[in-house]
């Protein structure tokens, strides 16, 4: 495989010395450079691949870095990274103290806007256009969203906001059909009759009706078209608005054909295509806890709902919606109607599981405090990738949670120790509750085979004893628990340690927390969430009512953003792991 | 003036008793009725007045509560308040123990959906409209909205979503071209045009092109036609969306000519519709020392932009918009664009003001934390309304924003105790900061006359001592402060109580804290947040790092949603104000 002109960039300064002609070239050598890597490496694949045409074009046209170009996102930025300097860095990418699997601003002159949460780059790109404009500086401002992002109701407001100005602002529509999931809503069939049905010159789209010039659709995989048209676009002023088709994963037939597989597929063949076999690993993900679990629960009781926004896949509230169409509802990126449509569905009785990345459950926090737990309203929420998450990095770890949510009136907090737990609390769920739960659940798999056993109800704000022992108490809340029983494993003396799950961060268990007081003078609380406002917090503010004379040590994540890695590598940075654990008691 | 209609009326029921050319009547009966009761009792004004004629038809035709109505908002909800149950109890409206300004569940069947909070109905409505469908009840469902919450991204993803769906949902645009200001964005010059062009049948306006079956606009104060339209409504399946034109202040020659004032206008003469004059005040509200001072700044700093999401009246960024309009920014209803505008404008080295009420801040959490907090942009986060808000109740308190801000790392957090304080934090932000800060002051009035003093520079994270003192050490944050200095004036021994004024939430300072911990062994901190997790908690934090051995009593607002009455009132309530820590300091 010939990468001669690949070899010759490290930079758009040296992509834009190569002819046009040529470009097509470089666009077969970047799809090859990128399986090539992807496929041992692993990470996003799918997006990149469909926007190699158009990553292209843009740096061949507009002046980068001092033309500021903002990926919504950023799962589609690989081309992006490889052509501004990083292509001899691109294989660490997402490994500790590797590049980001995002384009990030402290990583690259290039990157102007960190991303990671969908749905920000018009508002990003329109204050830079701004900035420009009252700042007198002649640039371009270019935002890149997909289908599924510009759905959001964030992109909508940037939108509806630079519209009304005239700032030098460029939104291209990368439209695919596809976020990680196929996109749904009244706006995907919308950008399909604009495809099939050219509006004349009389007719407004929503864009048009937006003020925003609108042009194309044209083909995202055409580089010559490509070039014309945003050669054509630096010279209209004010708002623009490029809609541009492209194919997921074009250039490798298995992601073409499989996109939602192939939007991260692990390690795969780069010659065949074919993914390759996933290491044997007999424990279940914890999101196929809740997904196997819900359609159980639904078969029982038909007041249940599935609700996601877009996470069909990675929630596994697929299985919901393969036996239960009519109850499971993609909203798309659409995380604050989501919890307020939960909300409304709960108030005509309807029980609604609603399942939100906890790094996602950010974007509904007022609809969860003022639409739900406010009313009272008996909604499930279901945290996956609670916790650390690894490899995504800063802008994916679900590490503020419980800070967030403890402050919340009438909203109870579980964290389930094991797929057991996870299990019976979705049970316990639907069985009586009467107000608001939170679940929060990590990211990866338990440690338990046998875990469908059957349902057993949950007391609520019972707290339990793993281990008992005499001189330090151990306080954990969630899967962290299995680090703790690790450390006290690895110590001699059996009876120095007493090891309990919380299980509610609240309500706390008052009674247990009474008798750890009067027994122990050393309590470790620990937590995969931030120290800052945390579990260890609430344990605090007990400890303090009761006039606790003994010493509390608060082990979570330190007050300052986490980035990239494996989660054992992180939970090692953060002293959460076994061994910093052991280092303490033992100390 | 006649009641001889209304006095009829206790319920819709007893309102579709009346014929139908009796309905203006009953409207003008209603009219005299608010402006009776607000005249005196203050409220929300002309935002009711607008939707008489649209509510009578409402209930008139659907047949509440068994069809579900939701209030966008609620500020409009007066008519449907007094036409359900309350019209005994209106003048009790936002009182303590009271009605609340709102529609709430707990008070009516026929609040079917709490607000106060935009663009929330859509979403609440679907959901019932889904959970109707799902349980084969036959129910219409519908959502009022005006044209500025509609702007709201939150209802642009309802719409997206009720347009992929078939259930039965009516949303009303109740069209009057202002929010509490005049309304801004593109879609708001698209909504003009669309009553002026009359689009052909062969042409889609946006909520067309969302599949929603769209009506109007009609005239919002003519009964016959709403009556008609919403009878023939009833009759069309899936979603629809009616576009009605009405009149804030509608009826009240004042209150339409000048439809800002008379949003909440206080007491006026209900003959003349003259406001009355407000008890003289000689202090400054801390919006306008925020208004004021920021003018003053961005005369000397040119780099200073201001920013609200729809709130330039209240925050007093009109002042700014007044003498800099192409440097200040009324983005709409759309928080979540306006904290992500502000982080695009940073990273171009604009100074970013941005300023959102502590409760409207909540929707845009997510990005506080990833597009500013993660990137370590200094925006500065202006919160007004923080702390209890009194008569706007559980819905509007700014409680919860200490605790779920201190656990963002790079964050600073910060609390005026006056209006000095303001001010000089202000100056401070701009002149050096290189990562986001969050200042957070309350709605209402200082108490220091002349406040507009040469600015001082504020050294980042010192705490300052207002009061020796040797038992005893009060740690306030804020405002709050006052309390502590008047119940502190009370006690007879002048040495028993020293008093600190944290100022800085993030960074606190540990140096002053050392101090404190070895110098006294009763400590009490307060806050007028919420106490789960925010300022005291902090302080147990760095007390147990440093093993403080003494007691720490932590007061601010309990575990519970506080509703409306007086600030003063609702103090008390939560055991804040001056006579509940002079009780607890000498008990």
């Amino acid at each position: 495989m010939s990468e001669s002109l690949l070899h010759t960039i490290e930079y758009p300064s040296d992509l834009r010395k190569i002819t046009v002609n040529n470009l097509p070239t470089v666009a077969k050598e970047l799809r090859d450079f990128i399986i090539d890597v992807v496929s041992t490496k692993e990470g996003h694949l799918g997006a990149s691949l469909g926007v190699i045409e158009l990553t292209i074009a843009l740096h061949y046209v507009f002046n980068t870095p001092e033309d500021l170009l903002v990926w919504d996102v950023g799962h589609q930025a690989y081309v992006h990274k490889i052509l501004t300097g990083r292509k001899n860095v691109f294989h660490t990418n997402r490994q500790l103290n590797g590049i980001s699997g995002f384009p990030k601003r402290s990583e690259s002159e290039y990157d102007t806007f960190g991303v990671g949460h969908s749905s920000t780059s018009i508002s990003a790109a329109l204050g830079m256009a701004i900035a420009s404009k009252l700042q007198g500086k002649n640039k371009h401002h270019i935002a890149v969203i997909g289908d599924a992002s510009i759905a959001s109701g964030m992109a909508f407001e940037a939108l509806n906001h630079g519209g009304d100005t005239n700032a030098n602002l460029l939104v291209i529509l990368n439209d695919n059909a596809i976020g990680i999931d196929p996109s749904v809503g009244a706006l995907k069939d919308y950008l399909t009759r604009i495809k099939s049905t050219r509006y004349d010159v009389e007719q407004h789209n929503i864009f048009e009706g937006l003020n925003f010039d609108y042009s194309g659709p044209i083909d995202g995989h055409n580089l010559e078209e490509l070039l014309r048209e945003l050669e054509r676009l630096k010279n209209v002023p004010g708002p623009k608005f490029l809609h541009v088709i492209t194919t997921k994963g074009k250039g490798l037939r298995q992601a073409e054909e499989n996109q939602v597989k192939y939007h991260a597929p692990g390690k795969f063949d780069k010659i065949s295509g074919d993914v390759l076999p996933k290491e044997k690993n007999e424990f279940t993900k914890f999101q196929d806890v809740f997904g196997k679990t819900i359609v159980e629960l639904a078969h029982k009781n038909k007041k249940i709902v599935g609700i996601t926004p877009a996470m069909l896949t990675g929630s596994s509230l697929k299985f919901m919606l393969e036996e239960f169409p009519e109850r499971t509802f993609d909203v798309g990126i659409a995380e604050q109607h989501a919890v307020t449509l939960a909300a409304g569905m709960a108030t005509e009785g309807l029980i609604p599981y609603c399942n939100i990345y906890s790094t996602f459950l950010q974007r509904s926090y007022d609809q969860v405090i003022h639409d739900v737990a406010l009313q009272n309203l008996p909604v499930i929420f279901c945290l996956d990738r609670a916790g650390l998450v690894g490899q995504d990095g800063a802008t994916h770890h679900g590490v503020f949670d419980i800070a967030y949510l403890r402050c919340i009136p009438n909203l109870i907090i579980f964290a389930p120790r094991n797929e057991i737990e996870l299990r019976n609390i979705l049970y316990t769920a639907q069985k009586e509750l009467k107000q608001p739960i939170a679940i929060r659940y990590p990211r990866g798999r338990g440690n338990i085979k046998n875990w469908q056993l059957p349902f057993n109800k949950i007391e609520i704000g019972k707290a339990t004893c793993l281990k008992e022992g005499n001189k330090i108490a151990i306080l954990s809340i969630g899967t962290i628990a299995k680090n703790v029983t690790e450390a006290v494993y690895n110590i001699k003396n059996k009876d120095l340690v007493a090891h309990y799950d919380m299980r509610f961060v609240k309500p706390l268990d008052i009674e247990i927390l009474k008798n750890i007081f009067k027994t122990f003078n050393r309590i470790i609380t620990i937590e995969d969430g931030c120290k800052n406002g945390g579990f260890g917090s609430a344990i605090l503010e007990i400890a303090s009512n009761y006039n606790y004379q003994g010493k509390i040590e608060v082990l979570g994540i330190p007050d300052n953003f986490i980035h990239h890695g494996t989660t054992e590598e992180l939970q090692l940075q953060c002293g959460i792991d076994p061994q910093s654990i052991l280092k303490l008691i033992t100390q």
